[in-house]
């Protein structure tokens, strides 16, 4: 019988968050692919630029990794004067995208879980709701 | 008058998340300062280690960068026989993980925004939920 407080064994791993896919986790990548989903049909590589504030360089290397990823592809639609990268999230871009997203939860609902103070905050059931 | 479906202009930069600190949003970091907000008193390095399945290795370097941060301290306990390296949230961490997890739950929003068939998930307010 151990005096400390350690925590329940049982939870070991609890905190690992092993679905926060790195490929969608980093910063730009995850604004790179919140603006895609909100545009189905694609964004232009200017567009995608302009609403994540990144330079060309950025973007083009992290259009790389989400194209490796197999998460957007890319094409350049043929019948433009000047064509422009069109970028497209894929099905699959789109399932694995709502997985993070649903880790994504499960880490504001741990946080807020410890944080009664601030179970309160935009957009999240506070204490007292209930369906009119 | 452009012909393509350019987004709004006011919107540039809406994607950006200048708010996901990098220091917190690591995945690793993310897990561990997620453990931390849950435990006030702050945690021993073992305990910690096995929450958030890291190495002695991972974690020591994710503990300096933190520190380095101001987002944790660590101390260890001076009367114990076999002293255990404590570590323990700042003020200032948990202010700044706070700030971090309303930008969290702005990606939440931007994404649910387009995807209506998502838009009401575990913990999250529902259309016709009102104070009761």
């Amino acid at each position: 019988m151990g005096t400390r407080s350690k925590p329940n064994a049982s939870a070991d791993g609890r905190f690992a968050y092993e679905g926060l896919d790195r490929a969608i986790h980093e910063k730009a990548r995850l604004g790179i692919l919140t603006s895609l989903v909100a545009h189905p049909e694609g964004l232009l590589f200017n567009d995608l630029k302009e609403l994540c504030s990144l330079t060309d360089g950025n973007l083009n290397r992290h259009l790389a990794v989400l194209e490796e990823a197999k998460l957007v592809t890319t094409h350049r639609p043929a019948k433009r004067g000047r064509p422009q990268t069109m970028v497209v999230m894929t099905p699959a871009g789109r399932r694995r995208f709502q997985q993070y997203l649903n880790v994504l939860e499960q880490v504001l609902a741990d946080a807020a879980a410890s944080q009664p103070q601030a179970a309160v905050t935009r957009g999240r059931v506070a204490p007292g709701l209930s369906p009119a």
